[in-house]
């Protein structure tokens, strides 16, 4: 499950709560385009702003609507207590596994990480993915760390932050992570502008927030890749270029993809939650601009 | 009620909930030491992790036990919508004022902080003060910003980050940011370490953690800075800088606060929400040396 392209779709919402007709129809576009699993509620589905029984309704769509498509939901939460709880809800629900980031509010330690890892999987039947995470969670893991938790049986997957661009770094940053870990652990790649270069340096997965709006441009660069087409992954992310230059600009992803989805109507406006904002004036034009300019569909 | 010494009480919690007992009597002990205000729910209060009902309750016994001093209550949540219910909650349950932090987990624009402040302060009848704590938001305000929301006619005070201890320095930084909003709001240090040079500096409050567990100590400060006695309250600030050594060893006030809550038997232990830990082993030796040289009661 943890392999291949993970499209992470936007949870659509607005403050009277999730718009589920258009989740619905992001999840079922995902599906029609046959990406590898769908990953729900994760930093782009706007998890840390929903409560539980919205992220439970959000699971349940997903599974419903995935066509058996694997559905991975998010799970963190500031406290161990709500990390348990939407662990058993999203089994109940049936995704397929979930994804734990060490959300924090008190920076945490090392030790509290790893028992919190070690709590939740005990408690767990389904395979978790590692959330790395630190532009959100502000806690930097050691690839000491990342090994003893990799060692939980239950942990399956690492979700890892950029690499670096260039290739011999990425390599080295991936053999690296994957001396320390169980060979059956998967290493899945972030941060949509590093994942040609993630999956060429030899990442399993890419958990891909682009691929949530445009599943056939993200599966393409995954596919090549997979195929060992070193060149043609490259060529088709460098095609790209002018939206990772968006997400550079914006600070991230979720924005810029959420205009992106609010400009094309696949979700209405506005889609995120107060306080945050999509892209508007200036900003906003410029994304239609790019949008123009790449003819993604 | 933003002037003089406001202590912050930490809530002691498990995972079955808050000990209400244990609650009650931090904050009785509080106004019984005559401090100017409690400051329930604030980072040492543990608020972001307690859910509406629980923050709800924990107001209700402040209220009920503080013998008439103000009760200030945190409702920072990373949702408007969570810190708009959160508002109407405390003021139900009869908060004399709020404090609220931008919370994130996306990292926030200065355009989606003010809107915040701006959206929270149209539904309050009780006036507000800013939590500017980068080390848990990892929000940056400028001065511009402070100063827009300043404005604000329910904001009437800032808990402005640790000044440098260098008394200049810290001048400099009180009297800037007093020129860039209304006389009537006031400015409170926080960072114990940093609450002698601040108040010496001209801050009008002490928004302190040690005051929540040792009110003595932080009133005899906060007396004599109020009444320019700079020697004097530099010199009691400096006594117990063995706690400000701890509070810089290990992470911050919260940890070292809440240890020292539990071997004083203030609080059973655990007393705080996994997955927080406090102090263990050597580090609690440490703790325990420190207090058994201050002799705080």
């Amino acid at each position: 499950m943890f392999t291949g392209l993970s499209a992470f779709p936007l949870t659509p919402m607005n403050e009277q709560g999730i718009n589920e007709y258009e989740f619905v129809r992001l999840v079922a576009y995902l599906a029609e385009a046959a990406v590898d699993s769908i990953g729900v509620l994760g930093s782009t589905g706007s998890y840390a702003y929903l409560n539980r029984d919205e992220r439970a309704r959000v699971i349940q769509l997903s599974v419903e609507n995935a066509v058996g498509a694997p559905v991975i939901a998010g799970i963190g939460a500031l406290r161990t207590r709500d990390v348990l709880a939407n662990a058993e809800r999203a089994q109940q629900a049936g995704a397929s596994g979930v994804l734990l980031a060490p959300v924090s509010y008190q920076k945490l330690t090392d030790d509290e990480v790893f028992d919190l890892y070690a709590t939740v999987c005990q408690s767990l039947s389904v395979p978790l993915c590692v959330y790395d995470n630190p532009g959100t969670t502000h806690f930097e893991f050691s690839d000491e760390l990342h090994g003893r938790i990799a060692q939980l049986p239950q942990v399956r997957s690492i979700k890892i932050p950029p690499v670096n661009n260039d290739i011999d770094s990425a390599k080295e940053r991936v053999t690296g992570l994957r001396k320390l870990i169980p060979a059956d652990v998967t290493i899945g790649i972030s941060g949509d502008a590093a994942a040609a270069t993630g999956l060429n340096a030899g990442c399993d997965a890419w958990y891909s927030v682009i691929g949530g709006l445009y599943p056939r441009a993200a599966l393409a660069i995954t596919r090549a890749a997979q195929a060992g087409d070193v060149q043609q992954a490259k060529a088709l992310s460098d095609g790209l270029e002018p939206l990772w230059a968006l997400y550079r600009e914006y600070g991230g992803s979720l924005r810029v993809a959420a205009t992106i989805a609010e400009i094309t109507g696949k979700v209405s406006q506005p889609c995120l939650p107060q306080p945050l904002k999509t892209l508007q004036a200036g900003d906003r034009k410029r994304v239609e601009q790019v949008l123009g300019q790449l003819g993604l569909e």
